[in-house]
């Protein structure tokens, strides 16, 4: 397990070197509207998140023999979407939330207004980021596009988003809505994240559907550990208020199944995920290995 | 006159038929959250707009002989991401509008929540759909792709919109920040709009150079007319009450130069736009009508 964090915080760091290279901002006139702009924007990308979307994807990539220098500029895509979703999700007429990753929330700093615009402005980059990346086909670079636009859209992870919103303070539903909920707020991003680290590298058909099966069993896990987490973490490994989601009457796993039946389907989901990759041997093991650390990290 | 009046009718009429066909909303379950986030997207992409960016788009792509099943789903694209842009525009932490064409305001039927994520969702399947657009080559769906998200992202549209929340309230800013003002928040669309329709139809370098003077010029001059029009227009002609930007303080061309001023330079933009398409002689006959028909609209 140690050996698994030395690995994420060092693609962690990986990525976030070449996350500072690659997106620059305008400098010239640090008053300017555009400039703040920029500077909400970075506020919230480099605030210090795991960085597991282009982990994944980073991995995902590597299994199948591609280069880093291929996958990052598509994991910062993709963490571009994911940042957005968060400066989106905190916003009053949302989550309302104060805090994230042990930070006041974007809007909190640079103000409502400029909060959504910052949202808006890296959704929008992340496409153009994306269909402008060197050394992929372009037949891969518009997958690339049409995925993330589906993963994130109106049947991806803005449904999740409006699913959590429309059933906010209420407990009474059952446990296909609650699964379709993470299926697609959390689960449609991260199935995304592993899938793009294939089809970077060339995966074939069955590869992808493998990788799409370890994706969606591990995205649900992600979001059921979040869950169980907000119950049973401290406020110090969380970065954020504890059982902040129990407090808001949130639909959450834990409300619905209670920690025992989480945890449970919890493991079952890391197995599933797990063996999906026994295919490709040791190769896999870093993606397994990631699989088991989900159901049991601390924040 | 009327006879473009009877064009642009037709054109728009045209538009909105091919999108009902082609935008369809899970109908299944009409209670459910994702068939409201449909709903709400819908309500506001069918609310009845002019369609200037579509026919724009269109009149581009005839000029060079393409033809409208290529450019239809592209203008598709461009009308979603300039829905998005004004149901954001309009919340309560922006513009906070409560009308607009007449009807309320996407956040005043589904509320705040829904419509930021109704926004979100139009944006992000804006870019799916150009993805996929059938008949175009890889190379222009990855072009128009890269143009959408610089032409709306964070040196564009929303860079305008920063500028605009900025200023608001002060009237103490230079004419070079208006007009950056303008050219990016309606002007870089617009500009898109036109140059779209060329790129799909082939058109050649020298070409879209042509067409992006035209859009800038028309696109400034849009911007110019509507501060006019916000400041001389009646509630009925307007959809929204009349002289509402002058109550917010809102930056204009009208408060900064003056009515007078504005209308010569709304002329000088339109004879710019006229002349540079000249060479195509009568075949461009419609963008320069346009562009004359933009300075003296109602509404």
């Amino acid at each position: 397990m140690n050996e698994l964090k030395a690995y994420l915080q060092q693609q962690s760091r990986l990525f976030d070197q070449y996350l500072e290279q690659y997106y620059s901002f305008p400098e010239n006139n640090p008053q300017g509207p555009v400039e703040i702009l920029g500077e909400s924007m970075a506020y919230s990308l480099f605030a210090g998140g795991k960085r597991l979307r282009p982990i994944l994807a980073m991995s995902a990539c590597r299994l199948f023999g591609g280069t880093l220098e291929l996958v990052l500029p598509v994991a910062v895509a993709i963490e571009m979407i994911h940042t957005y979703s968060l400066i989106h999700d905190d916003l009053p007429a949302m989550d309302d939330d104060n805090f994230r990753r042990g930070l006041p929330t974007n809007h909190k700093v640079y103000g409502e207004g400029m909060a959504i615009l910052a949202g808006d402005a890296l959704l929008t980059d992340a496409f153009g980021h994306l269909a402008a990346v060197d050394g992929l086909s372009e037949e891969t670079r518009l997958a690339l596009v049409r995925g993330l636009s589906q993963a994130a859209g109106s049947e991806g992870m803005v449904a999740g988003q409006a699913i959590d919103l429309h059933y906010e303070g209420r407990l009474d539903v059952s446990r296909e809505i609650l699964f379709d909920l993470h299926r697609r707020k959390t689960g449609a991003m991260i199935t995304f994240a592993v899938l793009a680290g294939g089809m970077v590298a060339g995966a074939d058909k069955e590869d992808l559907a493998r990788l799409e099966t370890y994706g969606q069993s591990i995205g649900l896990a992600f979001q059921i550990a979040d869950d169980v987490l907000d119950e049973t973490g401290t406020q110090t490994e969380l970065g954020k208020d504890a059982g902040s989601d129990r407090e808001k009457n949130k639909l959450t796993s834990v409300s619905l199944l209670g920690l025992d039946e989480s945890r449970s389907l919890l493991e079952e989901l890391v197995n599933k995920a797990v063996i999906v990759l026994e295919p490709y041997g040791k190769r896999a093991a870093r993606l397994q290995q990631i699989a088991n650390y989900i159901a049991v990290r601390k924040n």
